[in-house]
């Protein structure tokens, strides 16, 4: 009784995150300029209201009396549990601040989109201070409630049970790791025969339509859009991602449209007995991103993939005879590994990409402490970039510390969630073939039913079940670690 | 301090609105298929939400409080009047009722789409049943607390003081004048000469646009997409018109886009400092639909219109030399303005449209009352089709009584102010060329503004701040009444 309570209470709440996600869409993708402060009013009245529900004082004697009934199911359990959670992090952090957080971000990213492209720091830093404020407030309330620090409140809010006592060794790790092997195989890399070829939007989308269908993605339970940065939003039956054509380099704006793809499958592949209750959605960040990139980087940046893609690339993109070997696997494979130090997070290769996050994780912990003043931002970026990656950001802010917008909407302690979602696909993706042998073989001949059979019963159709330490236990036997990352890393960088 | 109370109040009701037109209007354009359950849900919530911010207990004291207050501006005045009538509705209304009905229509509007492409009158009827039954409880709800009859009070809901004493005599009129009318004028009617040439959807497109554009729509601020039927939703800020190509016909869809660029202009005219409180919204359907039909007929399909636009539409559709007389002024201005007794209203001239609606008055009196079955609206639609306009429907429903989303979608009381908004817009438009007589001299050389700030200064500046019978009065001297229209009819279709 009091857990079918908070069960249709939180259906409630399913249904105003049903709307979040919407608006949060088609803000992204098509939203009309001077639709912005009505938006973000709107939004920021569904968060106030969504932390209501939460907070209600009712609560907490519904809690106590349903952990106390009988009879619950294993989901059902797991479900109150995460309630729980959702309760107390919601009780933590008052509402006059969770508005006002909200039209912030809204604000201070709405700003950012014009302020990056005109490369003016000065113009975004007093919006991002605030933010950054803000956020500080909510971090030390989140952190009294939980006895942890924080920072790591943050990060558990994106990826629970995650924290700098698991991300720091981890982290130091490939800290140690990735330089020199990055130096190895830059030496070692022949270039690829450049794309000169410029391939039109519309082209570019019936190939990506066309790899999506043959991946897996439902259709009747999702779209594809285009946005200035991809991404995959909506709800699990209407997904909806996103990507960005650029003409000169289809190939990027592919393989963004098979990350989000990823992303895409895990949404579409949770159980659809638990839409709108929090045991029904993905397990957190890093693991969502685990499936991304196992997409991406394990199966379609494979040689496997690129023997079944790469006809349908040039048949799509109606590629003449004498560019087939421009646009045959060979090349299309050794593009798609190519290594390269680079400005921006985004176009990283997968073996630079931890550096990018090691230097956000790095930044955002002295951010949040207030050890780095936001003002300071620019040259403490400079200086790490190119400590890690030996390039200077100096003056040139809009590809430096203003690339991304996660701090400019609020989201700090999210992007150690890229890095851990990497290592988790490797360990993942190391079992799956390990226990199906012919899973890559499968791929190379266009059948992705027994990759997503598998992940569909390991992964996605477990919602939030399980935590994610107990999920990596018992897919991979083991908790998070940096072996099999490492081992893909040699194997596909090392073997040529 | 109460007044600011609802003020507040209705602030979040406006950010919870704003939700719910952006939500509409993505499931009209854009939604996947299987997004329909939990967009249901969706609105459902939100409709409740809305409701319990309008029947909370508190609203009463801090209405009679409120009204108590000096110093209160004229629209603080009008703005709390429309708050009192808007919580004294919603408290008519018993919440689960509210949830019932929003989830009904969702059901009903979403298998209705399906069912109409199938002509299947016995697959969709249950469900209207359902609807039907939900919309008359609430009618009687709604009559028992206004003192007025049901239907009358769902009329109340989409033009706040009409009702049937006020439309029976002016539809009365009509069904009296017009058939004689369109006797007259079909004998004497030539035949336009046919546009024999497909026009592609990307050229109709950036036709539309470009008219837009030049009637003053606010592209900053809204926007055009595709979906079934043309509609014009969002918000003021972000105000969304639809429509639909058809390769064979472009000067309908043409038509379209100028008739909801009628009501996007309303919408991105209403006062900015009222964004969200009832006095900022329009005045009501009926007069909503005056200016679209103002735009669209009175304005759009004259002559002078016509002289301006043919060069443009031959420009950007690529009409060569040898078309230049079917898409010229004269040929084009024939087909504007061409009558004919049609199956479907949304098709249907200005002359015989009254007539669709008046069938559909008549008829949803009888479905509210309870007089007519809902299983015998077929036949009973046919038999009104035969008298009015000589065309019988039966065994065609799809065609019939299946071509309008409205019952479906629980709107009763509403086809009326198709009609009233085109007599509105009549004696409107004859009091604005009375005023300004180079209007649509100025419109035949394309400068829409002085029309634009005619309609700014008297109607759309104005919100909710005056009632509907006061605007028409202010604006044209007289209460509603079918002179102007009766003038326009016959100076346009009887003078040549």
């Amino acid at each position: 009784m009091s857990y079918q309570r908070l069960h249709d209470k939180y259906r409630e709440i399913g249904d105003l995150e049903h709307a979040q996600a919407i608006l949060g869409w088609d803000e992204a993708v098509l939203m009309s300029p001077m639709g912005c402060t009505s938006r973000a009013n709107s939004l920021a009245t569904l968060s106030a209201l969504v932390h209501r529900y939460k907070t209600a004082s009712e609560n907490e004697v519904l809690l106590k009396s349903a952990f106390k009934e009988k009879f619950l199911t294993e989901w059902q359990q797991a479900n109150l549990l995460h309630i729980e959670r959702s309760c107390r992090i919601a009780s933590a952090v008052p509402e006059d601040l969770v508005v006002a957080l909200s039209k912030a971000c809204s604000e201070c990213e709405q700003l950012w989109r014009v302020k990056r492209a005109e490369n003016d720091w000065q113009g975004i830093y007093p919006s991002l201070t605030e933010v950054i404020q803000l956020t500080r407030e909510k971090a030390n309330y989140l952190a009294d409630a939980a006895g942890m620090s924080a920072y790591d409140a943050l990060i558990d809010l994106y990826q629970p049970g995650m924290g700098q006592a698991k991300i720091d060794p981890i982290f130091a790790e490939l800290a140690n790791f990735l330089p020199t092997l990055v130096d190895t195989v830059l030496e070692g890399q022949c270039a690829p025969l450049p794309f000169e070829k410029k391939i039109g939007k519309e082209k570019q989308k019936a190939l990506a339509l066309t790899l999506m269908r043959r991946i897996g993605f439902a259709f009747d339970r999702g779209r594809l859009d285009t946005s200035h940065h991809p991404f995959c939003g909506g709800v699990p039956d209407d997904t909806r991602i996103t990507t960005r054509y650029n003409e000169a380099k289809f190939l990027e704006s592919l393989m963004g449209v098979l990350h989000e793809t990823g992303h895409a499958l895990y949404e579409q592949g949770l159980p659809s007995d638990w839409r709108g209750q929090p045991v029904g959605e993905a397990l957190g960040m890093a693991i969502h991103e685990s499936q991304s990139l196992l997409m991406e980087m394990q199966v379609c940046r494979s040689r496997e993939f690129m023997d079944f893609a790469a006809p349908i690339i040039r048949h799509e993109l109606g590629i003449q005879e004498a560019d087939s070997t421009i646009f045959g696997a060979d090349n299309l494979y050794a593009h798609s590994i190519k290594v390269e130090r680079s400005l921006i997070r985004v176009d990283a290769d997968e073996m630079t990409y931890p550096l990018h996050v090691i230097l956000r994780y790095e930044i955002e912990k002295q951010l949040l402490s207030g050890e780095l003043e936001v003002k300071h931002l620019p040259e403490l970026w400079s200086e790490k970039m190119t400590r890690y990656l030996g390039l200077s950001t100096l003056g040139n802010d809009g590809d430096g510390c203003m690339q991304d917008v996660h701090w400019y909407a609020g989201l700090i302690g999210y992007f150690p969630t890229y890095s851990l979602g990497a290592i988790s696909a490797a360990q993942i993706f190391a079992c799956a073939v390990k226990e199906d042998t012919h899973l890559l073989s499968d791929v190379g001949q266009g059948d992705f039913q027994p990759l997503l059979t598998w992940l569909g019963k390991h992964v996605h159709s477990k919602g939030s079940l399980v935590s994610a330490d107990q999920l990596m236990k018992a897919v991979t036997g083991e908790t998070l670690n940096t072996t099999a990352f490492k081992q893909h890393l040699q194997a596909r960088y090392l073997s040529s």
